[in-house]
């Protein structure tokens, strides 16, 4: 919505990240496949990452040992970023998900070019470490980004799940990184998709 | 949506924070006055609350001196959750704001206690300092939740202030918490408004 698209180098410091603001306003518009838990309407990727840094908060205590608290909140903050330019890939479209991280990778160029070069660059680090998933923290952002949706699922009565006929296996192969990522949580997972599927809201 | 409103002291603690987990995905349905930069649909308080701390992210260096900028980011993540139970209030909204502290207060009390007694309690501390205003750190995150909206009201061509007939003076005092808690973006502000009035997006 800027009125005129100047070359990011060109502006001053305090406009550069003033357009890096503005801009990501447009992940409020990105719809993912998970409704909201009162089954109202799809989630928009801002408000899913907010819940995300939320949940970090909230289940901080069963982070991995190695783990950098901090690190992970701004991760999950920024980790859906490239949405804007690649759009949201449903997790079990096998087509969609071939060429997302080569669409996703240059979103994460433009995006983070948008700020002053050191600042983008320590985003970028952050966004690189979060996908690389090897580190405890990463692993740990990974997992809440998991258990986010199957929560959402478990209270919408299957939600995104029956509309596309998803499988115990397909979830509990999807729901793997919370096993080394939290650990402590996967019993609660474990027990989440088999209460699910006693109640019908997932196929066995 | 949770089935059993049982009370939240019996259940064992993760339960008490899938609970909180749970009851604060309320917040991206509260709407607020403000319209996303596209002027698309108003803005929900979840997906603001993700952009205010992007953009502590983003605009740290403008920080005061005394900051503590993790805080400031947790206060920002968590600075609305009150208006599950207290809606949001117009700012500009001279009856509705009489009676919003207590309103806002109650929730508090609600909605922190539904996690384990430390960690409410941790929480709602950084929840009351944001209200409170005092710190250097509450006042920096202040001061971007000022900054947002001005930004999206210009980005709008008036968006809300266009709606109620804001005036620049009504504009200029909203304003004041960003010349404490960031001096530094302060003529940012007073230019934008200037702009604004000059484009006819306020009246003068």
């Amino acid at each position: 919505m800027l009125s005129t698209p100047l070359p990011t180098m060109d502006l001053p410091r305090l406009q550069q990240q003033l357009t890096f603001v503005l801009e990501i306003d447009r992940l409020k518009t990105v719809l993912r496949q998970t409704l909201l838990t009162d089954g109202s309407r799809r989630e928009n990727s801002a408000e899913h990452s907010w819940h995300l840094a939320m949940m970090a908060i909230a289940l901080a205590e069963y982070a991995p040992p190695g783990t950098d608290l901090v690190r992970a909140i701004k991760q999950l903050l920024i980790h859906d970023l490239v949405e804007i330019d690649a759009g949201d890939t449903f997790c079990y479209d096998a087509a969609g998900n071939t060429d997302k991280a080569a669409r996703e990778m240059q979103a994460a160029d433009r995006l983070f070019g948008l700020l002053p070069p050191e600042q983008g660059q320590e985003l970028r680090s952050l966004w690189d470490e979060f996908e690389a998933r090897r580190t405890p923290t990463a692993q740990f952002a990974a997992a809440l980004d998991r258990i986010q949706p199957l929560l959402h699922n478990q209270q919408t009565a299957g939600g995104t799940w029956k509309q596309h006929g998803i499988t115990r296996a397909q979830v509990l192969q999807r729901m793997q990184p919370v096993a080394t990522g939290a650990p402590q949580l996967w019993p609660m997972v474990l027990r989440v998709i088999e209460e699910s599927v006693k109640a019908g809201y997932l196929c066995p």
